[in-house]
């Protein structure tokens, strides 16, 4: 059998790198890049160019397109095609070489190219999960009509799709998503409030990207998981709990009808999910460090509080409402935790901006692209707003 | 459907009674007791017989017999055809109306008729695992040749059925049985050595019967569990791990050659695993406690001590010898047992027993039924001639 052809979206951030060594450690033979997409990083594009040699690389713009241009001729490396902006993206998901596209841009800039994946039968490894937050619907519509699989990437979801094997969706009473609990798993209510940015990028468990670790941060990624869950198995929202585990050893877990629980461990490498997600339904040996068990001592289960972490509650109700309110939460969560990195609003602004996009938001049914788009784009204008709104109120009040 | 047809071996013992609860809970539409084996507990075997009115039930003998048909006279109850001796328990196992057998027998006693039943193609839910330790390449033959399915009950080899579902066994890296590591865990090696019989009958977690929580004192509970997961999923001593889980909640995992761990998890209730192998590959709704993980808030493990726990390193050598020796060993941790549990011997003696019958046996192929029984027989013997030496010495130096 020829090596499987791969595309990734987001081949310089961290899930991007990521599977350039689990490629490179199950070898040449079974999987061969094709095309690349990345948004700026030029360095870290030249480096993947010049040692995989695929036939397409898309870039930001056409500034980005030039730099990256002269650095791989400067460096007498093979300069692939390049492609440019959200078109490039899509050529990317869709190579016709590509079995399988990795997912793995941050935000909303890779749903269409990924639907066009779907759409076109490809098996996507799915790391970009607001993919399914915003338009779960059409996603996985397309992959039905296709027959294309999605595979998630995201450890909790590799996690439960693992759970899941051999048994039947009917006989389960609920699925478990595992949470870390995030840096301010201890802190109380008032100094979560006031928590800076630095604060806030500590994450306890896993090496992330900014905004998903802000996301972590505020739990609100655990509440879009909560939602991609929904969409990539089938449960609802009274079907999908929430546990925190600090250790983040436990990636998530499945309740059957008969109270047997099925849960999936291992260390906190993404190579792990990625690796499944590429070799799935085979599972290919790796040297990744495995789980010691007896060394590790200790594992701890609690709650999740509610009041602490508003964005939970705001997920669950966005997937009980369903429609593009989910759409518009993510938005402006996009929105509101940029304006917190970019220390425009504080950490307790983040679940309020959502809140007030979201109790502003017009629901409507989710039946084309269309209709997400403009979900999307009316709630950061919304966000956008109430950001504005803020800010103006701090420089009369002058607290920030 | 009509309601499949149990058996039961070992009906008035700790997994009799819990088949019992879980067959009333999962309602007779789905399963009907037809034949019942048990020993000498006629009050408990008479309430059974009134309720459940099997074709068949057999006890230890004539005595027990004439009690049993008395009671139920007394009662007006109806008298079910009643057998005795071996027998009478390879009726019961066998019964035609039988579409699985409940294997609850303790000790060695269970072993030709459980063997009858799946040459009979019945499902056999095993939870006596003396059966395999003795004979499992006996058992698994007659299972393949007649196509019948062997459904562990042990919360441990339940759990590992669980969690092979749906994987390919070329896939596992080992199989890991955890340990509650028993009431001496934290005990050093010289309270170990001096324990009590009342001592070693306080189990932590799991309550069972006294032959049982002594091997779990012992830890050869745990060896003879490592030779019963090797029959059952084909995994050799190499690939079969122990570690120790003193909460008793996940009750076996398995490692993937791609390090992905996966677990199963429950409530100390062996109500589940009964369940499991009853209903197996479906599985029903029950009303059965199920886990609060964020109450239960921490689970530990850590590595056994074979120094302080001789016996699994005893039942790792019966597993890579072979042949007759796993029967050899069983035998003589049986006799041991007996005579500690009849304060004839101490607890350090119990391995040392076991070792020098393992010693002095002479190791052969189990080619057929004879070659383990005399094994079994001849470590007897041996173990007994110990245990009179240990006796004989104990009264020369007045140290018991």
């Amino acid at each position: 059998m020829s090596a499987r052809g791969i595309a990734i979206l987001g081949s310089t951030g961290s899930i991007g790198c990521n599977t350039f060594r689990v490629l490179e450690a199950l070898g040449p033979e079974k999987f061969r890049i094709v095309a690349l997409a990345a948004g700026r990083n030029v360095a870290k594009l030249v480096e993947q160019i010049a040692r995989h040699e695929p036939d397409l690389v898309s870039v930001e713009n056409d500034d980005v397109s030039g730099q990256l241009k002269a650095a791989l001729l400067e460096r007498h490396s093979k300069v692939p095609r390049i492609a440019t902006g959200e078109q490039g993206l899509v050529q990317v998901a869709t190579h016709p070489e590509a079995d399988c596209l990795v997912s793995a841009t941050v935000g909303a800039v890779g749903f269409v190219p990924t639907l066009r994946a779907l759409q076109a039968g490809k098996r996507v490894a799915l790391a970009n999960k607001e993919t399914l937050v915003i338009a779960g619907e059409l996603m996985t519509r397309a992959a039905r009509q296709s027959g294309a699989e999605i595979l998630p990437v995201d450890s909790e979801h590799n996690a439960l799709h693992q759970c899941l094997r051999g048994e039947t969706s009917a006989e389960v009473r609920r699925i478990i998503l595992t949470a870390s609990g995030g840096p301010f798993r201890r802190h109380d209510k008032a100094a979560i409030q006031s928590a800076t940015v630095a604060e806030a990028l500590q994450h306890p468990t896993w090496s992330m990207g900014a905004k998903i670790t802000i996301d972590s941060a505020t739990l609100m990624n655990k509440g879009l998981e909560v939602i991609e869950a929904h969409w990539l198995f089938g449960f609802g929202a009274d079907e999908i709990s929430i546990v925190v585990h600090p250790e983040s050893i436990v990636h998530s877990m499945i309740e059957m009808v008969d109270g047997s629980v099925i849960a999936q461990l291992g260390v906190t490498d993404m190579r792990h999910a990625i690796q499944y997600a590429l070799t799935y339904p085979e599972r290919h040996d790796s040297d990744l460090p495995s789980l010691d068990l007896a060394r590790l001592s200790s594992l701890h289960f609690e709650e999740p509080d509610l009041e602490r972490f508003p964005c939970i509650s705001l997920a669950y109700r966005a997937l009980r409402t369903g429609g593009t309110l989910p759409a518009a939460m993510n938005a402006a969560n996009e929105e509101a935790v940029q304006a917190f990195i970019n220390e425009q609003i504080s950490f307790a602004d983040i679940p309020q901006i959502i809140t007030s996009v979201m109790d502003g938001h017009r629901t409507s049914d989710v039946t084309d692209l269309a209709a997400v788009v403009d979900a999307d784009r009316s709630a950061r204008a919304s966000a956008q707003l109430a950001i504005a709104q803020l800010l103006h109120d701090s420089r009369v009040t002058g607290v920030v």
